[in-house]
């Protein structure tokens, strides 16, 4: 690369995808391949981190169990520094970087001080796990759209959450970073409405060889996870259409009617019928 | 390949991402390189379908303008035949082949029928358009979570949605197949709350070199895609993150206060305080 170049440094907002090193983007590879820097954070795995060149500065940041993590003003500030040096900069990020994560406030960061930074998206943990599973996150008839939200609380805050527009059964609902919270979660959604019987599938891992999941429904997965907590972090997919998954060696789970209720069940042998 | 193995079909739905053919996965193209038989939509480019071998059986299906798209029905059976003849199929889909474009119909009729069947996430339109422009899907303060519905009206049958649901001004909402009602989903949204001020963004060729957008707003977008319409398909990023959207060449555009309403405009400079 030409001097006049290397002397202007970039922060490339790369997602890693959910976790299988395979389903990383082709430009995602790219921009690792001719890295000279990247800050990431401290789940993304080893086979993909070791696709940055041997000479690229390694920078892990970000949460992993048992680690502080640095805090969102130094992250920023590293990639400004790294850049200024006149680096190519990565900063990885799982699942994908304008999903959660932040991304968007170093972007705004950078952009503020005049440091060139572009996006390159990544498969998310919800989509990972719709694949591996065999639940699709939408599907005629039983779900006609998708909404992913957090189910992290800020401090001690109370869980702020437009709870009424999440009962709608028509919507797959995605909960990241929940696992905490989910007994909570599951009784707020059922007080505005959503039927205990919902199916509700919890994935840990997803697309990994660690991968695990757990299918229930509203009004015991919070119990559940409590009583046998899956490892962190740990994605919820709440909706008609986790009837769907496969039990692990393509059979689909035989979630019985009085599982999850009749109403339910209805609506999912209509939606079916035909195939 | 072993013929024992040759003589056992296999249906891949592969998810050919938003446009942009380094946006694949690596998986993706590993699949589409060792195809025997590729089905696919006929949005995805001509340099995508290069990946696969020159002996790869092509078959074009699903719509685009001018075109009689095959009905789904005969998609199934077309899916079915190829995997019965032993072939290695890959059903190619724009996006992601689990959110809308109906791929879970596909699986689950593959799988009633006892052929092997597995998914390959791609990345959305929605995700490839908000790396594109800089908007993000989330952003604190702005944009707790994100919502993805259709806007495709059956038949003549009424926009069924869930307005309030829809409403929630912290919720980005991403409108597929939207363009033909945009108008009256607009009208919905502010009949529900939404303020006629809020930022909406259409992109048409998210992550080509024939990408357009336009930025407008809740109470006039209606009107100004009826008067200048984008190429179809287009998508609609609806909430306060459209604020933050890269004018082109990294700058910001600069909708001001009085354009996006002074409520908007205090949660989002409250959002960016202190970047």
């Amino acid at each position: 690369m030409a001097e006049r170049e290397a002397a202007k440094g970039r922060v490339h907002l790369v997602g890693a995808g959910p976790g299988d090193p395979e389903l990383l983007t082709l430009k995602a590879v790219r921009l690792l391949e001719r890295a000279d820097a990247v800050v990431h954070d401290r789940l993304v795995s080893a086979e993909i981190l070791a696709m940055a060149p041997a000479r690229a500065r390694m920078i892990p940041v970000g949460k992993a169990a048992g680690f502080h993590s640095v805090p969102q003003e130094r992250i920023n500030e590293i990639l400004a520094e790294l850049a200024r040096e006149g680096l190519e900069v990565v900063r990885l990020k799982g699942g994908d970087p304008f999903i959660f994560g932040r991304g968007s406030e170093e972007a705004a960061y950078l952009r503020a001080r005049g440091i060139a930074v572009d996006i390159c998206p990544g498969i998310t943990s919800a989509q990972g796990a719709a694949a591996g599973t065999g639940v699709p996150l939408t599907h005629r008839g039983l779900a006609s759209g998708v909404r992913y939200v957090t189910g992290h609380r800020q401090g001690s805050a109370p869980l702020d959450l437009d709870w009424q527009g999440l009962s709608d059964p028509a919507t797959t609902l995605v909960i990241y970073m929940g696992a905490t919270n989910i007994a909570e979660i599951a009784f707020h959604l059922m007080a505005a409405g959503r039927p205990g019987a919902t199916p509700v599938m919890a994935v840990s891992g997803a697309t990994t060889a660690a991968e695990q999941r757990h299918v229930s429904r509203l009004d015991r997965i919070g119990l559940e996870m409590r009583l046998s907590p899956l490892p962190s972090p740990v994605l919820f997919i709440v909706g008609d259409v986790v009837r769907l998954a496969d039990a692990g060696g393509g059979e689909r789970l035989t979630l019985s009617a009085a599982a999850i209720g009749a109403g339910a069940a209805n609506r999912i042998a209509a939606a079916l019928k035909g195939i």
